[in-house]
């Protein structure tokens, strides 16, 4: 049961933004422009980038909300994002995105854990300074997004079929579009 | 150094939303919302509990910048502020106050360290659950805000006087109204 009065029927970080759509408005646009923006990083990868600091912080909610976009994003691979959370240096994804998600990691256990050597190591497989920055700033953001929802008590449904579904629907039409659904109008307009 | 190419004469924070404005205008919305929109918690309360997350996130800038926030709110109780950070339990602040940073310095450590007894005695000193929210909110931003300064690796002044003067600077006009000053204008409007 939530810690505080959610409304019913919004599982997750949804219950929390309908809660207060304040706060809702910079945090859909927060993950839309690093999530759906321009950039050169894929959308596929900023999902793993989130899905699996999610993992790390073992949110259930956000990792298979972000899993399964991740998987619509990439042709519905549900196995490569499995992969990644379990073993990613083993996975098949770029040496790149394998050196991205090394900084990832460190930012999930804290900023200054990051060397200049992971950076380097990034850079020498292609990684701009924008990547790297959108790399930091997601793993950031989902350390935020994580205790959000699990420090509020959300509840968060267990079977795969409701994430696969909305995975798609976010994958398709992004995180703004998808909030009007629940969202009042004045949260959701940019 | 920083981690990539942040715009020079800019510290902390300012150095890597003046890099990727994009990102800048909903981290910049979320932290007025919370830290100075309507709301029952002081701005100073709110202050000190960024502040605390910020401390215990070891990130100097942020528990620095915070600090001389909450100070410039508390008519420049700046010994408050250090109470607070060192041993909030035996500070002078609230009972309420304390209950809240409990459940701060929670979410800290991760969302799913906040128990039922924690809320309901948080609730059983005066707090609302509009209260509660943006306690959990205000604490996951900031392990969000603390990992994205110090995962990109940026500048950090040691003066207190430079974080002072700014202090007073947020304390009257706000964040968004004071990133004008380094952000370009499309990034700084609402």
């Amino acid at each position: 049961m939530p810690h505080i009065a959610l409304p019913e029927g919004l599982p997750g970080i949804r219950g929390a933004m309908a809660f207060r759509p304040q706060t809702a408005k910079p945090l859909n646009e927060l993950v839309e422009v690093l999530l759906c923006g321009p950039g050169t990083l894929t959308l596929g990868e900023r999902e793993l980038i989130a899905t699996y600091v999610s993992y790390l912080n073992d949110c259930f909610y956000c990792q298979s909300s972000h899993g399964a976009i991740a998987a619509a994003h990439l042709d519905g691979n549900e196995e490569l994002v499995k992969q990644v959370k379990a073993d990613f240096q083993h996975a098949d994804i770029s040496s790149k995105l394998k050196a991205l998600l090394v900084i990832a990691a460190k930012v999930q256990k804290g900023g200054k854990n990051v060397t200049a050597e992971d950076v380097a190591k990034a850079r020498s497989l292609g990684a701009t300074d924008l990547e790297i920055h959108d790399t930091v700033l997601i793993a950031a953001a989902f350390c935020m997004y994580n205790r959000y929802v699990d420090g509020l008590g959300t509840t968060q449904p267990r079977d795969e079929a409701t994430y696969r579904e909305r995975g798609r629907q976010v994958a398709r039409d992004g995180y703004i579009s998808v909030s009007k659904t629940y969202l009042p109008v004045e949260s959701t307009t940019r």
